[in-house]
């Protein structure tokens, strides 16, 4: 292998691909990155098992050839190098990689162990405009469950439903649904959250097209120079929507960075009750406030002005409070709920794409 | 206690103070902030019994008193309150923090019981402009040892010679020494690096003055409306400009951008060698250039042009190296030694003020 490459591009390309190498695995050659060259094009891969990236750049490929280098020593060794034009030349199993004032070899291993993500079978095919696609995922990847003793909450579901596409994701504590608009294919596929945080890392916020092809197993989802792969879990996803609310006994609408404030405040209190926080309605003062439960420390009542209908309390994790009115971009938030015991919706009042829903903690 | 204070002063005080409270600590009180109100003003201090720091601040003292605070609470808490005039009204022991739209009530631990740093006796008392003062507390805290056996070396050490006042560190590694101008009084202080690194947090960048006050035991800092007390470290100090080489056999200047450019690049092949990086200094070239000892990884060459007298190679430490490259500012530097194992000195060529010395390791 013998060609040149400029450091903006390997850079990008190691940027996009070596967080997904990992040095503390028991196979060496999971610490290392991919490199080969194919007709005038290099394409840098790593893989976890779970999931595997490529990033395809330009290069001036004057030898075929292919090889593995550890991911971290490259990425932070082609970052520090100035701009300007590379030189890679593989001699045996040693990348020699040159410029003007830098000439470096690093020792690889043999690209024949490395492993390679099954092929996709079938033709599930359908695509996303990357922008919206990143949105929605922003919304709703934080839902998901870290807990692997229930493998399905640990995955984003993305299904149709009369034509719509929809995102979803459910600690069973929390649950966000995102509504991403028309889409001809019938979907249904659960992709792991930690694969999907790998593809907001590379996925851009443009108008450019993200398109997802999957089986049973697996699901290839493919953006510019970019491909991710990534399994996908097993199991049956629980109904969801039945968990949404449509009607509430207690409404307030107010400014969503006055709620995100007081809810901020409310936290500092609420650190010896594992976040515990009681929000009050009341209708004739049109306030909502938050009272920290008691605690060592003290505790603390903080209000806002809202437009309300009904009287009532419930308490909530004050972290999950905030992670979901962060996850709206509106300017104001609707906080609707039915009783003590039953769980509460956060929307937008302008658009009813994005919805959040928390379930109460006992008071 | 009950007074009027902004949001804005309140935080800043917290903001200097707050972090010397430990909540690790044996001593409960340790973790809590005292709040103090003396005519028409509010202290604020914490204390760990090595260093002691207060904040002065205007406030609108209706009731004079004292209470403590959990320090950690009661900043997050001032610092996510909007700005605009907080009521502060203690009863009891329960400080009421009320504005506007907030309520709190913060469980505090009597006054009485918060220790004080024993009064500075003697008169040794001078000053200097803080902005200097700061940058020369820059360039040497960070080559004072962490060792607790050795303790003199943890200490920073402030010494006047021939009328000229001096601040000094060394690990035994790498030594730091800048020159701060004349001083008429005779200084010969030894101030803890950790003291010091908190002086750093709180002293002001600009022409103002910090005066400096102590005696055998203690050293007073105070500037404007902060006051930071700290014990002193005991025992006799090497004489360090023993080893300050003056000649060199070998002397490289060049651009220090372009050095810290190649140390870092060949710092990422030294990884496994703990940082070792051979320096390679050829007057014929007039290049100079870091070799990293070859590692697993690989093994890497970076060369800078430079103006050379002499001819050798050195081996150093390359983060010492970065260190020291990092704590000058001018845009050229100097690089001299004279031999394989005697000290390394680097300097700006425009101004004697600063000198940096760095221990060869053995190659």
């Amino acid at each position: 292998m013998k060609l040149q490459v400029t450091q903006e591009n390997l850079n990008r390309a190691l940027g996009s691909v070596a967080r997904v190498a990992n040095s503390r695995g028991t196979l060496p050659i999971l610490a290392n990155v991919l490199i080969k060259t194919s007709n005038n094009r290099l394409s840098l891969s790593a893989t976890n098992l779970d999931i595997a990236i490529t990033h395809y750049i330009g290069a001036k490929v004057k030898e075929e050839g292919s090889i593995t280098v550890p991911a971290r020593l490259m990425q932070d060794f082609i970052n520090s190098l100035p701009s300007g034009v590379i030189d890679l030349d593989l001699q045996e199993t040693k990348l020699h990689v040159t410029t003007d004032k830098y000439q470096s070899v690093i020792n690889g291993i043999v690209s024949d162990d490395f492993p390679v993500m099954p092929a996709i079978s079938g033709d599930k095919k359908w695509s996303a405009k990357s922008g919206l696609f990143k949105k929605a995922l922003q919304q709703v990847v934080f839902a998901a469950s870290n807990d692997e003793t229930r493998p399905v909450l640990t995955g984003i579901l993305l299904h149709t439903n009369d034509g719509k596409l929809f995102m979803a994701a459910t600690d069973s504590y929390r649950l966000a649904e995102k509504q991403l608009g028309d889409n001809k294919q019938d979907v249904h596929l659960l992709a792991p959250a930690f694969a999907m945080q790998d593809l907001l890392r590379v996925i851009g916020d443009d108008e450019q097209e993200v398109q997802i092809t999957h089986d049973d197993q697996q699901a290839l989802f493919k953006m510019g120079d970019i491909e991710l792969v990534t399994r996908l879990v097993d199991g049956k996803y629980p109904d969801y929507t039945k968990l949404i609310p449509s009607k509430f006994n207690t409404k307030a609408t107010l400014k969503r960075a006055d709620l995100i404030n007081v809810a901020k405040v409310s936290s500092l209190f609420a650190r010896e009750s594992a976040g515990s926080v009681t929000i009050a309605i009341d209708e004739k003062a049109q306030e909502l406030s938050i009272r920290s439960a008691a605690s060592q420390l003290g505790e603390n009542t903080a209000s806002a002005a809202a437009k309300i209908t009904g009287n009532g309390s419930i308490t909530l994790n004050s972290r999950y409070l905030l992670d979901a009115l962060n996850a709206f971009s509106g300017d104001d938030i609707t906080f609707g709920f039915n009783g003590k015991l039953e769980p509460t919706l956060l929307s937008d009042p302008k658009t009813a794409d994005y919805q959040h829903v928390i379930m109460p903690l006992k008071s």
